[in-house]
């Protein structure tokens, strides 16, 4: 039976539910085999996650294991091919809990940066699972600089062979997943020597346990790197190479060869490699980033309104939360930012795809702008999708902080994302150099890229809302944005100018504008992204409500950057503090009215309650019964030999006394 | 020996470290006595917490309850009692991790809602652990709001027993600690009926579990709740009551009595028990909020000067991470805070003092302000000290994310802090409510509380500032954020005021402005800190340079508040865009002064390696060596069944093809 205080949320909409999904989904197909995966996933027990918060890091190891060795055979009997329409939803149905991810990358780093005979030799052995493949990049002492990882490849003209080793423990491979337990090979990157020449890093095949008994192969040492914030399921490892023999024909070698008399050999262009970097850091936006926050709303706000707590009205009944300003300050923004960064999602899928094809075509030029792209979104998206599910978690009080209500586990995960695939200052600060060469060159009347375009264009004008319904009009906030972006980014060039000009070596410049910096390539982001939700507003059909509150949507986003940062919109008189005082009105008056429709716009992401796996978020809204229900389950509720061991004794010793 | 990198930021430290710890801990015997306790207890094996990352919840439990049973026998040994100069220092030397501290609060409230017989027959019951006492307030269905509370405890004149029931599943008990599987007495909060006539909540004990077997007693369900985001020493329970029969002797009665005809009496004042309650939310800042916050800043810097990542200069050496300004920006403010509230948190425990002789001399004038500030610093410093602890780990790159950093292990904790002991938004807006009550006394020239007496004294002025060194004056900026808790107070007060005019009942009108009434309150303390700070900083003495490093902290504590919130002092004009870049780059200049003296600040604080419990943050700076030696300890190196059973079929299929 649904709780009538969350099913009384459901008969207000404003909007057809089903309609807006499949909008979601890029239409009804799109829906239809989403759900079809969702179904023929969550129905089979081998892929449950109803014990998950009660298994420990080597249950959930094994879990996940036995998970992705079930998927191949899920597969075959459904039909589902990695080419197939399907594949892409499977992941998401597993809610990412599965094992052998880097046995993927191993497969993309060999079809990317092996030779024709090399794909051919290795890509079906890792395709039928004959061989468990990881990607051995990151060591203990090197993350981000690649430049300066320490692990070294020798060459051996007398063996053909490449002697690899870890020369100190800084070099040692650290973190890279599937490696900890599961891998019987991986590629390495090291320092390529050749004749005692150090030609940089290069990608090398290397065996790393047995195929017969999984033992570590001679002059390996690996294992677990052991617990971490989440990621429990997945085996990080460790490698220590000690002379470690490869056949020459190890080294990935579409790009560069060793030939056999130690000649080194550059061929083709490595830009498309390049550009393969840049477009994984758009691809884990959606999974593990977007869908995350979307699940923390639904659960928050579904929990918001079944949850009653103090009175808004003297003499009246307990209010929901979710009736409280307060609660919706949190929230509603945070539903706001879902849609916002679903919308810049497909639109930055939308761009890579076309530079895709401009690529094969040889035309490099939207290299700079792409990279600048998925940098400055990885990061931004990241970091605003992290802070809000952290909100939720929060804006649910006690049980929000149980394991339960499947927040914590959200949030611990989601905050890896901001580490992984480029720490996102230093993202940030790759978005800020595009801006700044870009600025540079549109202040000298060069073409730019279109997505820079209006740093050309600075205008010293003033906002010109006159009324709080004036900062409904997207007009009017994507200029303020806009004006900040360049604000921000000629300023900071004007101080680098400055700096330098006084006499400041050039790096030390840019080290002394970082803080600013970063502060400009985030409102580079965030401008497209308030433009990009507008002009996706604009363009969907009227119909059955959807455009409209979606246009509440891309208010709120948008009068909440400006609310949660004035500073930057009244630095220079852009926005006068009257006009601040509207955007504050206008803001508040939203939250009253999205709140109406908070349940519809959560129910629209179409979560099962298997994929939330939560007590609070459920579609029933029967929240406590479900927490007692699944409490007494928790292992915890097993007889602790800390009774007979410590209790006893201390209660014993005057037990007659009482 | 120590990591080079490490010894040379010792080298050059412009201070006394050990004069600077002094102070912290508030003398040289002080400090003394807490290293004494430090030694004591992490000397002996009982109380290691070395496994502890890789330590289920059950083991977790049966450690904390075999450490709190042995802490008995070592006090007894070290000659140190409840009311001793060690007590304070023992919770912080074993980092909370122990079990029976709802005991205390069992203990606590007898003493604080107990009649004298009552005290007389349960404290010392409780002292010699004869019985095992847990706190039963909040309920499933009720956190906050305690009038809502739906426990019930009928009163049978026939018997003279009262007879609790948990009327629906809502009512169930949930949350106390020591509850899950400990406790055999609880102390219950529940609406006291007699005669069919509700009085509200009162509070009982009850035993739940039999001291001659720990089984649970007739009418008592119990059990642990389950995993939570930490606490996982803590068995915070759930109980449901049915038909459970107490002696009347057993309703805490000091200052509400039901005499055994029915008839129901009021005795004394509460308020000092309404004291109490504040105390608690001060008294938890030091242990469970600055304590955590100055670990991870000593993980987190140490850290920043061993990690070598990139170059600054080309042709360089890599930089010392702390070399950035990027990172300086992050770690160093919070340094600032940690050192900012360690001051208030003095300030405050001896204003609290001075209440608790006024109270004693039945003088309750200072209650509304004592309330008032407890209740907002107790959110805006957990608030600002669990964004801080996260800021660190995410400083920290993937080592920070990695379980042995600490750092997870810091923020998953102090998180908890933001939630307990008052949801941090209902107690802003208590803070709020006593703000806009002064703001309309003095406004009517009424007299208010010392620490609101600024709200009188509306001045328009603008900021004085003429150059950047300007804003490294106390008196400019203490004065700017005075002028903005002033402005925020009494433009909501006005909003407020208008709403009320215009028709809008008062509870609405009151719900309309609670984002803004949050905003006012975090203002008020946070110039209260900041001035605080700065007399606290006038008054230390100019020896041996901690005068001057604390004037730097107390800058950079003021300015960055202000970078990191702009649009607040430059709404009305108070601060100009000019001053504004004034305050950046005075800002910007202190990191760099102050990351000269970064490792010495954090050793002030004088942690040893055992508390850290972190492979980021020894003293020596190994860091490469101990993540690897620890990290083959753990559990996950050991073998797993998942090879036999779902990697050897795998990849035994085609074993002989490679």
């Amino acid at each position: 039976s649904m709780n009538p205080d969350l099913a009384s949320e459901r008969q207000t909409a404003s909007f057809s539910v089903e309609k807006l999904t499949a909008l979601l989904d890029g239409g009804t197909e799109q829906m239809r085999i989403r759900r079809a995966v969702v179904e023929a996933i969550e129905s089979d027990p081998v892929f449950s996650r109803e014990n998950q918060y009660f298994q420990t890091q080597n249950e959930r190891y094994e879990a996940a294991v036995r998970k992705a060795v079930h998927l191949q055979k899920k597969m075959h009997e459904m039909g589902w091919t990695e080419n197939g329409p399907e594949y892409k939803y499977i992941y998401r149905a597993l809610s990412g809990d599965v094992a052998f991810l880097l046995h993927r990358v191993f497969m993309r780093s060999i079809s990317v940066l092996g030779s024709d005979k090399q794909i051919a030799k290795w890509i079906p052995l890792a395709t039928q699972h004959k061989l468990i493949g990881s990607y051995a990049q990151t060591e203990l002492g090197h993350g981000t600089y690649l430049q300066g990882l320490e692990t070294t490849a020798v060459f051996d003209t007398a063996t053909q062979e490449f002697i690899l080793n870890t020369p100190k423990i800084s070099a040692m491979k650290w973190w890279p997943g599937d490696m900890g337990r599961s891998a019987t090979h991986t590629v390495v990157f090291a320092q390529l020597y050749v004749h005692g020449k150090c030609y940089g890093i290069h990608p090398f095949i290397v065996q790393i346990r047995s195929l017969q008994d999984h033992s570590l192969c001679p002059g390996i040492t690996a294992g677990d790197i052991g617990p971490k914030m989440n990621f429990e399921h997945i085996d990080n490892g460790y490698l220590l190479l000690k002379n470690v023999r490869i056949p020459r024909e190890n080294m990935l070698s579409k790009f560069c060869e060793v030939r056999p008399d130690g000649t080194y050999v550059r061929q083709g262009s490595q830009k498309i490699n390049y550009f393969t970097m840049t477009t994984v850091r758009i691809s884990l936006i959606s999974d593990e980033v977007l869908t995350p926050l979307m699940k923390a709303c639904t659960i928050a706000i579904r929990y918001s309104v079944v949850r009653r707590q103090s009175k808004l009205k003297p003499g009246e009944q307990e209010a929901k939360i979710l009736d409280y300003q307060t609660q919706q300050e949190k929230l509603l923004p945070q539903l706001a930012a879902a849609y916002a960064f679903h919308f810049i999602n497909d639109y930055l899928q939308e761009l890579f795809n076309r530079g895709y094809r401009e690529i094969q075509r040889k035309n490099f030029d939207m290299l700079p702008e792409l990279h600048a792209l998925s940098s400055g979104f990885k990061a931004v998206i990241t970091q605003h999708c992290t802070a809000g599910v952290e909100i939720c978690l929060r804006a649910c009080g006690g049980h929000g902080y149980s394991l339960l209500s499947g927040l914590p586990s959200l949030y611990t995960k989601i905050l890896a994302s901001c580490i992984y695939e480029g720490e996102n200052t230093i993202l940030l600060l790759q978005t800020a150099r595009f801006l700044i060469k870009c600025f540079m060159a549109a202040s000298a009347g060069q073409p730019v890229p279109p997505s820079v375009t209006y740093l050309a264009a600075v205008k010293h004008g003033k906002c010109p809302a006159k009324n709080k319904l004036d900062f409904l009009s997207p007009d009017i906030y994507t200029e303020a944005y806009q004006h900040v972006a360049v604000r921000l980014t000629s300023s900071t060039a004007a101080k680098l100018q400055d700096l330098i000009e006084s006499g400041v070596k050039k790096h030390d410049a840019w080290n002394q504008c970082t803080v600013q910096l970063v502060q400009a390539a985030k409102a580079h982001c965030h401008y497209i992204a308030v433009k990009n939700f507008a002009e996706t507003v604009e363009k969907l059909e009227t119909k059955a409500g959807i455009q409209k509150i979606m246009k509440h949507l891309c208010d709120l986003f948008a009068l909440h950057g400006i609310f949660s940062n004035t500073g930057a919109f009244l630095h220079d008189g852009y926005t006068s503090a009257a006009q601040m005082d509207m955007v504050t009105a206008s803001y508040l008056d939203l939250l009253a009215v999205i709140r109406k429709d908070a349940v519809p716009l959560v129910d629209a992401f179409d979560f099962t309650d298997k994929s939330l796996n939560s007590a609070l978020g459920s579609y029933d809204g029967q929240v406590y019964q479900r927490l007692y229900e699944w409490a007494q389950k928790s292992p915890t509720n097993q007889m602790s030999p800390a009774y007979e061991r410590y209790l006893k004794p201390l209660l014993h010793n005057t037990l007659s006394k009482l």
